[in-house]
């Protein structure tokens, strides 16, 4: 059956699929730089910083730490990064500020028509590693319209674990294939697809910037491939605003 | 400190606050009897079923059931009734069309644009025993704004336990007295309050119909006392359309 017949929800994959994570925070990171006049490559700092976030996960998904927001991860990640780029007696305000940087990305281009879209069809959420606090911030910030934050925090399991697709699905009284995953990662996608969600790759070729190649739909097989949002509401047959 | 001052969410009982569950059911359950011929008293019905509602939660309150969702519960109170009610032979498709008569709840009349308005300064959600599904559902079919649904399923507890305050406000990173719970029912704001949270009261004088009187705000002190959302997004501070 077409995934537009059976779909009832589309859920998103949100750091690189909705919200440019790298531009915004070398952007937010910058600044704050400039207003405390401390230099340094901030860059690179933010790099490291997203650097750190498989890790921190993974003590997680391997049972040697309970479930644990990522808030509370990204916290730690960049207390490690202040001590290596020397960045000493921040005041908890700052410290607070740089780790809700990630409360305030910026989306694509693409993303708020394509999700108004999509929204007036189908059920649309979040299946992120993002916490519940953080998604929503981000959603008030930037105007994603999502109808509810499910993903890691309600599965109590990160992704690309079996738990945190079918936990997520499961909270929208759906099975598997009614549910499809929009991500810019063939690694999600695919262990998505495992479980038995329907899938679009949506390529985002800038999201590493100059020194890493970003996922392409080369040699894949997703339900749709697409540059966009708006070629997901095209391919899902949402009517153009 | 005033309560406009401290809120960053406001969270928001559902059956009876947000929706005439009793008005909504009973319209469905008629045009349903028509549809199929079959002539109960579905006043009655709607009464029951809803008197069914706190029984089936206190199986999980007690520790005696594990953490189960409330639209499991509803299709067992339902199907306890058509015992009852001697209504035999359904198809799964009519039992289906009745359980999520829960999905279909119809807002008072004020409360689109009251929430509307509260959601320009803070975070809304639900705080409800209603599982995901069902409110992502109802939000969809009554146009309500919600930024994301917390409450029972998130928390895996019923209220009025504190746990289920204390999750919800948990995963909105906020401590309690920065949440605002807004209900038509005392005992369910006495019960967030002992957790810390601020309250507002909302008269829905009609809820029960003609039979069952509902509470109102006499001897009560709670930060807010209204008779509308309108009521309370004026008390927060929150302009008018």
């Amino acid at each position: 059956m077409a995934a537009k017949d059976q779909v009832k929800a589309l859920v998103f994959d949100v750091f690189g699929t909705v919200v440019d994570w790298r531009g915004s925070s070398i952007r937010e990171l910058t600044a704050f730089g400039n207003a405390r006049a401390i230099k340094r490559d901030w860059e690179q700092f933010a790099d490291e910083w997203r650097g750190l976030y498989q890790p921190g996960m993974e003590e997680v998904r391997s049972g040697r730490r309970p479930y644990t927001i990522l808030d509370v991860l990204h916290r730690e990640s960049l207390e490690k990064l202040l001590a290596k780029y020397e960045i000493k007696g921040l005041p908890e305000q700052d410290i607070q500020h740089l780790v809700t940087i990630w409360h305030r990305l910026e989306p694509w281009p693409d993303v708020v028509e394509g999700l108004t879209r999509l929204k007036k069809r189908y059920i649309i959420g979040t299946c992120s590693n993002a916490n519940i606090g953080l998604a929503v911030r981000m959603a008030k910030h930037s105007g994603l319209p999502w109808d509810t934050i499910v993903g890691a925090e309600v599965a109590r399991a990160y992704k690309p674990t079996a738990q945190a697709y079918l936990g997520t699905a499961a909270a929208l009284n759906l099975d598997p294939h009614e549910v499809m995953l929009v991500a810019a990662h063939n690694s999600d996608l695919a262990a998505a697809a495992k479980t038995g969600f329907r899938t679009a790759f949506v390529a985002r070729p800038t999201e590493y910037g100059p020194k890493k190649k970003a996922d392409t739909a080369e040699n894949t097989n997703w339900d749709i491939s697409t540059d966009s949002f708006n070629g997901v509401a095209d391919a899902m047959g949402c009517p153009r605003l």
